[in-house]
């Protein structure tokens, strides 16, 4: 499984601290300690900061690419012209994804081109104008329409990956098994792939890293392909070892035996 | 998911002791804790001592019904007359499982008859004489068989449990894949369920409670309706909790949040 490492979001008070500070150490111990636990790209979301998205974004590429050359990174953003900022920005060697497209036709339209020109893989959330749909077969109609558009744009589906958005099961309880439904329902359409925020599936309920590893089992069980998570969180991190032995991703459970030693197993 | 609690096994040395020593409070103490721990069956295995099988499962039965009357247990043995001895020596007002028949006729010959006498479940094992299945289909060939001789002998299907019977990662790593591929299988032959020895997985690995949790909660979302483990353990607990939770089996999460006041949860 591919994972997208979240630390670095500006919904966190040190990570906005630390933004408004224009502390690049402190991005880069964030960036570094989600390397080490096995991320394989790192969320950059700074749309919620009372400062200037665009600008923030500049720094943090521009502080994270001059010290890690090599780093992918996943661009998150509500706003089309800080994901474009942060394209003509980097000028790393790795890889990027651009988080995130709906079914709504405008978005699609301004994200897809630089999605394409760059190269990017695309996180296509399965919502739309009507708003987040309840069950598997819903998300499945919205994917479909999006696969069609991307098409359309000389996108390589193979570089799609849909987030069925998981809602928290405390206050929506038969949500996670519609999402599960929904991984091997989307990627019966193709040659497409599935993401998942993982932390919401959680929210309202107490010791969530409980909650948030068991469903990060279940969801790699069910053919998730990638995830964007904590890598740092000890729940997590033994979620993901344990799944890649049982799922035989894992030669001679060589992962799992160093998150053992590594102490990041709980 | 129906749990039936593996903790009272004579392979275990304070078992085994406690068995050879007649200390009654021992025995008492490992069912009660796994009951206050989700336990709905209390597994007795006493065929690893150097003992008289048929005496020991009689004195350790004795003991569990006279404290607890409506205690449902799952009597395991390779040996009939040891099923047998336990079926007889029962007063208790609780529910029965056997564990198990195989697809060797011999075994169903002796077995089934006493299953449909004593309206307990049965569990089967889906292997035969010629030995133990790879893959998924092989599995369900098996299961197959058995449905179609328990039918003949009269037993009621919906009382037919089917372990799958799950091989360690460390050594077979696509074991885990196939297990897993079997469980909506073989319920798809009709009104039969499925259970699962589920520590074997993780035989060989460090820190095995991580695989086992994670094990559990991909195995509840494949659609397991049963498992044989030990409740007592706070990997096992979290996992169950979280997947009852994820999976609508939890209304109000008031399950999860028990487990976590109780300070099961890891």
């Amino acid at each position: 499984m591919l994972i997208i490492g979240e630390r670095i979001n500006s919904t966190r008070p040190r990570i906005e601290e630390a933004i408004k500070a224009r502390n690049a150490a402190h991005i880069l111990k964030e960036a570094s300690a989600q390397l080490r636990a096995g991320a394989d790209y790192i969320d950059i979301n700074c749309a919620v900061t009372t400062g200037d998205e665009l600008q923030d974004m500049d720094w943090i590429i521009s502080v994270l690419q001059s010290e890690i050359p090599e780093i992918n990174i996943c661009i998150d953003s509500p706003n089309y012209r800080a994901i474009e900022k942060a394209l003509t920005v980097y000028k790393g060697k790795g890889k990027i994804f651009i988080n995130s497209i709906t079914g709504e036709e405008p978005r699609i339209a301004k994200i897809l081109p630089m999605a394409v020109k760059y190269k990017t893989k695309l996180i296509a959330l399965t919502m739309d104008e009507k708003g987040m749909p309840n069950s598997a077969a819903e998300r499945v109609e919205i994917a479909k329409k999006i696969v069609e558009h991307v098409k359309k744009g000389g996108f390589n589906t193979e570089d799609l990956y849909f987030d069925a958005l998981i809602r928290p099961v405390a206050t929506e309880p038969g949500q996670a098994l519609e999402f599960l439904r929904a991984i091997p329902a989307i990627k019966g359409l193709g040659n497409v792939k599935t993401i998942c925020g993982l932390s919401n599936v959680s929210f309202g309920l107490p010791h969530r890293g409980t909650v948030n590893a068991a469903f990060l089992s279940m969801a790699a069980a069910a053919g998730l392909d990638a995830a964007i998570l904590d890598p740092t969180d000890r729940h997590i991190s033994s979620a993901m070892a344990a799944s890649a032995v049982l799922l035989n991703e894992d030669q001679y459970c060589a992962g799992y035996i160093k998150a053992f030693r590594d102490k990041r197993l709980i």
